[in-house]
């Protein structure tokens, strides 16, 4: 077994100019090519793979034993010599002093990490920990990371306090979004489709700039490429702060992430094929107003005050291409707590970022002042009553304030150039997928 | 109202020096004085206290109107002029060119943050963006953030990916711990009580090493001061590791934990009265033997095999003083998944971290042998179909793993002081609180 044996490196970290220096390698056994007298075995860990060459003549009897019993998949640990080699895969190959077996795979493979053609999403779900073995798929977690890191220095840089906010909630609050109901002992809770309710509160603390990764719970029956019912969201609250104050920070926290997969993810970009084009560093604005425009321009019947329909942000993506904000929605179309437009209240201070036609940014100034609050509520048909302890919070002194939410897992789509939410999230649940 | 002011500087970020300089500063009414024609405000920000001096001769009448009509915790923006000044606190105060009410606080306040005496602590939960104001209060959070900055930073220099992994499962996995259903569509479902079938399904894929924070939820019907039925747990899996790989890593990612807070939040340590102590960087470790010995010289009756009870803790708590690591468990007190020692079946290869009488962290190698695990969940009176695609993990080259979860929230208790877990959490969820 592993035993007091430890990688020392991983695949990409060895190189030629290693030669006779001895390694510790550990992974699965990617495939296997037996020769008679020669046994070559290609070991792949997160970093790549590497070539180990058996040959009977030149290694001991146990070793060669060893090997030949080596079969697809198992997890094996090689103590070996690198040896340089001009013919071999990276120009070397390592010839091994030990072999350890460490645990067997069975057979068949119900999915084959090393075969070419990649299965149908379905298998592939119900087998994820086989299909996380390609390295293609392991790209887009990589690649999630990076951003997700990427993400929190940028918050970090910017003074923001990092909040968990809880996800067990008394009470429908948003309404429109279906909640999941649970049994909470004696009483009746749901799970948070947002933290939006909390990050307002947490705006009359003064902690002034809060952030929050964490999931959220949508009990809608969608069935898209584009939504799931429990989803990661970054979201952001800024006090003292507008709309166009967190359109800016959005932008910084985008466009840094962007650069930062750019610059540290390439291998993984190149894997996957996305040929990242890295956006401006302000993007884009266009008015709910022009986006109609140019839906109606493209055949999509649209009319003011309808939200935008999948044909719509399809026909406005088109046109738009990468990055952009759609920004004066109509107040009807957005949420309570949006606040409306001084001069004309018919439009309000929200904003959406979109990239391409897939929208993967939501955000606001918010009404900070109670009785505005309290009319919206009730514009909306919903009954303030069910707003207890956060309308409390609009009482004793509210600042200005303005935040957003951004879906991570969309994110991921349009940094790994993924069509299917699905393959950004490492077990999706939708509304027929509760397993693994 | 706010316009284009934009606060120029924090409270803390002001000194005699800037004598003569204009800035903004924006916050809350903490206290006020009215002595006729002269009229001080403190206004608080999130980084401490700034005075406005307001002398009726001195400004203009619009001003001293305005600042006549400043009520306790009503949100203001002052742009005004730094006044060198060594009888002022900090040697400053501002003398304001205009002040701008951004939001008035209604009154009576039901906590009043500038109290010198706090309330009880379901008042406070209760008014938690209240609460909140308070800088003691903020201090915690503050604390914690910072540690769980520190403690990504100590995973991604140690090669880590970030991972997600579903907080809606199909069924109860580890048995044991209750759990919360929910209705999902036409199905049952469940919260995650924790992320850790599925951070070792992760383990057969490849990824090497993963991290999560993120929530876990416990419908234990418990009422302690160490308790809350929905947490945040930092959780860890490495493979081709052991159990004391597994230590070390955790002792990483605590004493740099220990270290971040100690030096970059001294501030907010002053104002908890906290007097951090520093760790050493390799924790003490005593066996569960020695623990049941410690428990019973202190007249606290326990047989071996016995989990520690409350008392036993804290009689080793006392003996031990801060971070001490207890090894080599009985197998019967720990999960199916931990793996026995191989020379001695009985005790396996767990850990729990302590700080004093307060367990933050549990840990252990994991079995990665399909055998030997469905085994132990019949051991341990479980069926083992009941674990589907957690167990089909382990068919195809699952290799050997170790990992942990550290508690954020008793984390967050240590390094800030606190006796009760709900001081550490914003928004507390227990089996009577349910709000805000």
């Amino acid at each position: 077994m592993l035993g007091d044996w430890r990688r020392t490196h991983y695949s990409s970290q060895i190189s030629p100019e290693m030669d006779g220096e001895e390694v510790i390698v550990m992974g699965w056994a990617h495939a296997i090519r037996k020769l008679g007298k020669l046994i070559f075995i290609i070991l792949r860990d997160r970093e790549g793979t590497v070539q180990i060459v058996v040959p009977k003549q030149k290694v001991e009897e146990e070793i060669f034993k060893t090997a030949k019993e080596i079969g697809k998949e198992d997890v094996i640990a090689i103590k070996g010599k690198v040896i340089a080699n001009e013919k071999a895969p990276n120009g070397f190959e390592i010839l091994p002093i030990e072999i350890r077996i460490l645990n067997k795979a069975a057979t068949p493979l119900p999915l084959d990490p090393a075969e070419k053609v990649s299965a149908d999403i379905d298998t592939r779900l119900d087998n994820r920990f086989l299909d996380l073995r390609r390295p293609k798929i392991q790209a887009i977690f990589k690649i999630r990371s990076e951003m997700l890191k990427s993400v929190r220095k940028t918050f970090y840089e910017n003074g923001f306090v990092e909040v968990n906010t809880p996800k067990l909630v008394a009470s429908c609050t948003e309404g429109g979004t279906e909640l999941f109901p649970i049994s909470y002992f004696e009483k009746e809770a749901f799970l948070g489709q947002s933290p939006q309710l909390y990050k307002q509160m947490l705006m009359a603390t003064g902690l002034d700039r809060v952030f929050e990764i964490g999931p959220i719970f949508r009990a809608e029956e969608h069935n898209t490429r584009r939504h799931l019912n429990e989803a990661i969201s970054i979201d952001v609250e800024m006090a003292f702060c507008d709309d166009k104050d967190a359109m800016e920070m959005l932008e910084k926290v985008v466009y840094n992430a962007f650069v930062d997969v750019y610059e540290n993810r390439k291998k993984e970009l190149e894997l996957l094929g996305v040929n990242l084009e890295l956006p401006n560093e302000k993007f884009d604005r266009i008015t709910y107003d022009e986006a109609i425009d140019i839906a109606n321009a493209k055949g999509v019947e649209l009319e003011w005050g309808d939200d935008l329909s999948r044909a719509a942000e399809k026909a406005i993506g088109e046109e738009m291409g990468g990055l952009y904000f759609i920004v004066d929605w109509p107040t009807e179309t957005r949420p309570f707590y949006t606040m409306p437009n001084e001069k004309d209240p018919k439009i309000c201070k929200a904003f959406d970022l979109m990239y391409k036609d897939l929208e993967i940014s939501s955000g606001a100034q918010r009404i900070h002042i109670y009785d505005l609050l309290v009319e919206r509520i009730k514009a909306q048909g919903l009954n303030p009553e069910g707003f207890g302890s956060y309308l409390e919070a609009f009482k004793y002194g509210m600042p200005p304030h303005a935040g957003w939410g951004l879906g991570a897992d969309r994110f991921t789509m349009v940094l790994t150039g993924q069509e299917n939410i699905r393959e950004c999230v490492m077990f999706p649940r939708d509304r027929q997928r509760l397993t693994p």
